[in-house]
């Protein structure tokens, strides 16, 4: 395999926090390290809630050692009535990542589908199906929350590098595909 | 001194996290261990800004070893702008809690301001004129995130502790006499 940049994507949550691993490489094709969700007891305290988020978070990072940490940004207007905990959430993965030298960003919901589907608006399940075709999965990742992580993490890979897609070629992959086709709407 | 309970309270914020630790009698009477405020540089990234309050946040549960541990608790609907991160602040601490085996409790700032005043909309100034008063500090506590904390731990103590108070002994000590004044604000 070519050199690749291997991301954690994290769509936190206290209840379901959604954990990616993917490589991508400098063709922007993309292939599945990880996923999975770690859930917490919604009758537990919430400090311990988050010390079960946060073990299970430095478990894949110990295990898949990523490069870079990308974290769904959580805004105040969103669901009231989780918001906070998904917060909370959220500051636990973003103080791992830096206790371990990590870089971390984060990115909308908006910025996440754009990049994945080419459309700030687009539904889950169109982000689950794209995501699925980049990274050759015979079914939809799910949870939503796995998913989501998924698109995350490919989405802060994607923005990174370099915008110059080269699509002429007749030898593109699946994943150069999808990301060319999703690359054009986006310019539309 | 009669055995205490030291309690550390937290008024969680990323810019300037407030940390002040008390230790509280059964007879409600209390004194000050600590109080301080944990900055961070707003220009940092966040994750690096909540692994410099972790720190701070640890140096003080390492060198006052409190036995519990009391956050003031974030709301969706405060100052928009700087919500996550003070939600973000205050799942680290809970965090941090949690790690180290302590309990940990949340309080509104209504609960608060009730427990130290009488009256729950009392304002800052009224808040920290009695948690000088209480702790017996020749000055009002500043800057107000470390007075507020201050609060939040002497709220959680008198809180949790039996509410009858001995009110008829003509030996009380100022802070008993302080106490016992909000305590009867608060039943008109």
């Amino acid at each position: 395999m070519a050199s690749a940049l291997r991301v954690l994507g994290i769509d936190p949550g206290l209840t379901r926090c959604g954990v990616g691993v993917v490589d991508v490489r400098a063709d922007r094709s993309a292939s599945l390290v990880h996923v999975g969700v770690v859930r917490s007891d919604a009758g537990m305290p919430v400090g311990e809630r988050l010390a079960v988020i946060a073990a299970g978070l430095r478990a894949v990072l110990d295990e898949h050692r990523p490069q870079v940490v990308a974290v769904e940004r959580v805004f105040a207007q969103q669901n009231r009535s989780t918001v906070m905990g998904t917060a909370q959430a959220s500051g636990v993965a973003l103080l791992l990542a830096a206790e371990r030298g990590l870089p971390a960003h984060t990115h909308t919901p908006s910025e996440v589908k754009a990049a994945i589907t080419g459309y700030g608006a687009a539904d889950k399940r169109q982000v689950q199906t794209m995501v699925a075709r980049v990274l050759r999965l015979d079914a939809l990742p799910h949870p939503a929350d796995a998913a989501d992580a998924l698109a995350i993490a490919l989405c802060h890979a994607w923005r990174r590098g370099d915008p110059s897609v080269s699509t002429g070629s007749g030898a593109l992959t699946p994943a150069q595909r999808a990301w060319a086709d999703a690359e054009r709407a986006a310019r539309r």
